[in-house]
């Protein structure tokens, strides 16, 4: 019960909170499940290890893996409005195409060379950039965006995200991928597809 | 200039800040443009009309139309964190797969049969229902929704949504109708599709 | 218990929760009771019905009636910053002086022909217009507004808010209405009232 | 123009704003006409003063003066969402029913003897209560609330509000002062009063 | 546990919730940790007394004393985003350099003279005054300031604050007096003392 | 002048802000000064380079330096609610106790190892940790804390921030560096200092 309460709490104007409830409160969010009095918090409850470690680009046809360090895995960060994020590629290793509802994402890049872009609506403008080693680039919130490995090295980028829970929208998984699966008849109107491609696509995804 | 500011300053913790304009100030926004004096401002300032006009379905593959009363078509709207839309269907038509950045949407039917739906992520899980006259759905904020009519005869309906401007990001145009193109290889690798069909799409759309 | 926490919960930056409670909880609000798990909640939780059916305006002196779709009657409005009113007038009904001190609303007429207006403060200025099928007008939040059907005939309008919980304050029973009733004293300086009109108000509201 | 700007934007989100133009801006807003360089600005912009001067309860008939201590007086406050009122009461002197759309108000005596209350809204439920020296009461936000003087003394208080511009919406004024005139079918549906008492009420305020 | 969803919910956009909870619940925070029906809830929950009576300044070696109505001395305070201070001074009482997280704070004097000052950063400069009877003066959130009593008598101010939970730091007390202490080589370095000085800080504090 | 108008949209629900502009404008905040047509904004307005650099920790007494790739220096960060810190540590360097009053920060090692900590306040605890390479540690928004290079080797860390402009009151510099500097009776009583102590820190700072 408390899990909607304190998580829902989170997705508010975050960071007052919690330098709130350790200046004016006994208590402390731990883990969005229950309150820990903050006479028995501890640093390792600001505390998270082994982003160090590579994340597993072999594990998917995309060949990316994107260790997010949000909320979830770190209750410490509750109401504190910020999540990390590393993420490695293989050689042409893909970030497809997804939008964070909840934040904007800052990216630094630490290895590598990456073409990341994002489009705006209204008119649909892609900005779309190059990135070497020590390059920044910043994906405004709510923009859809990706990232791709364009180098034959492996890359790795550190990216800060405005939110403790960013939240995840997968465009292909979205549309093609839901469960139950959205009606063909509204993707074949939508994107103009053969029912083929889009009943292929439903399988795939 | 004054464009930029005041049409940011709607984005912002908006509905305050007009009936503050209005209590406090001898100033009116009037079409995001400029500001005239409480004293020549009229209740034309907050009158729109003409909402009654069908919208013209045929002028889209989709057959579908939006009249959407937003604050660039409604300058006193500004702060106001609300906005209006008309929507006609012709038989089949639809309202494609989109998400509002800015907004949630309250639809009610007025005419017709509607299919519509949303999808959710983490996990992917479509919420769709079969619409009747007299029917209310809503769309939570930053969900990717469509709308269907499924009847022989046109539909109609009228949304309320939480801002007065929403924003709209219409997936088909965003990810195969950016300008510049989206790379073909980060839409080929995302969608699992041939490049053939990604070329064809990014002719289409 | 949970009922104030959620309820509260919804007063706040609104529709960014609800989204954040879809994406990234296993939980949704549902009446603000109690919590459902996201896999349990279905479309029929975004769904409410019947708008089609005119409200009675004969169980009033005003002559009107309100049908107003807000988050008690509508749970799945949790957090999404919009509702929906219905409202159908007699011919001279009138919905009376009041104000929504959580939201803007937006009209439009669907028949008949009402004449509306909002007062400001500092100065008190009165904006009204006379509105007929297809107009739109709206009305800033935390003014005082009314709307007056003028014609011989119903009339019917829908509204959207700019909150789930828009909040009521009719004039006329919070000041001669309220329980207990305000001191008459107050009452007669404060309306330059003799003691036996505060005192008819008062029976009378 | 700046005005319109600067003043909205005391409107949104206020304290941070004006800490963070002191921290990271070399521009201070100043009377909410025009920016001032940090370098010029002075602690006399912080300051204000006379607050000990007693207000003129003559001056009306209901005996009471307030000196409101905003940002339209007090520049300084801008964006501090804060503000100060000096409350002086004439025996028998009345602070008629009244809300401040943009603020709670927290009061404390000074001297004499008050009878306060505010009204909820569904239901209308009376708050009141007799304050005497060293008593404090609070007026939720939007909610309409009065103070009588019941003392055959003169009091005085002190009320901290939470915006540097609270707004103002006296009833009476509103409803039977606005300019132009309500309709008085309206008023004498809604308030139901004769003909001739709204006209009275209408001459009066 | 109620303890911290409510006090948390005091950190968010405030006045609108408590405001919301009395139009539209049938529930009132009432003291952080419960909830109480409005049908129980009495003019008492909107009440505090004594703040007539004078604090103690003999129980510090500073000479001041800070009464804070906040919300964990007031709970009906909650969600209101309003508190309010009463300081007294010894002669040369001084209220020591310290910040506010979450307010901003307008002070009157009542009694005495008083210097009070505040430090920006980026540039680091001290916007001070010496402020009398009936002066009011206002500190920014989040600066460092302080208030000294330089006259030969006790002096009085009230502030209003804000937030209803302003929160409070004491520089030397988080610097010097933090449990366990802070490593003195990194005191050392940052104020560039003696290792003896930091040892006796670390004592006094 | 825009600068401050700009500026301060900052400071509000920035997140909202620019994705708004980009999606509804076409107009774009460049660096705070001016506004750029969406038309004539390139890729490169998101893009910031060369924070593979390390600083010069040689700069200064403390052997540190922080590289904040904030709005000031990164204009496209406008409104997005986050920023990106590169700090280089030489061995025994420090970035002494000072406080962000905008954002929390997110750090992570990449080389080296730290001690970290920061102080609540009510009471004045301590949280401490010394980490290592992959190593994260949260700071929670407005609370002092420091970090402090223990090895015999550099040390770098990434900081993700929860703000476009964090603010930053590093404390040393605040109390004993103000310029004009604070009155010597204020910080010796304050710190419980000797005048001659108070007097060098004021000279050394």
């Amino acid at each position: 019960m408390m899990k909607v309460v304190i998580v829902v709490i989170l997705a508010l104007a975050t960071t007052l909170v919690f330098s709130f409830s350790l200046h004016d409160m006994t208590c402390l969010f731990v883990n969005g499940k229950f309150c820990k009095d903050l006479v028995t918090v501890t640093a390792n409850d600001f505390f998270f290890s082994r982003l160090n470690i590579p994340g597993n680009t072999a594990a998917n046809k995309l060949g990316s893996s994107v260790s997010l360090v949000n909320v979830n895995k770190f209750p410490g960060l509750n109401t504190l409005g910020i999540s990390l994020a590393r993420i490695d590629f293989a050689p042409y290793g893909l970030n497809p195409p997804h939008t964070h509802p909840h934040s904007s994402e800052l990216l630094v890049v630490i290895e590598g060379t990456l073409l990341v872009g994002f489009v705006t609506s209204n008119p649909n403008k892609l900005f779309t950039k190059v990135l070497n080693k020590g390059d920044v680039f910043v994906f405004p919130i709510g923009l859809i965006h990706f990232q791709f490995n364009i180098g034959e090295t492996n890359a790795l980028a550190f990216s800060g995200l405005s939110s403790q829970n960013p939240g995840l929208i997968t465009l292909a998984n979205v549309v093609f991928g839901s469960n139950p699966p959205i009606n063909p008849d509204v993707l074949i109107k939508a994107f103009q597809l053969d029912k083929s491609v889009v009943d292929y696509l439903q399988k795939q995804i």
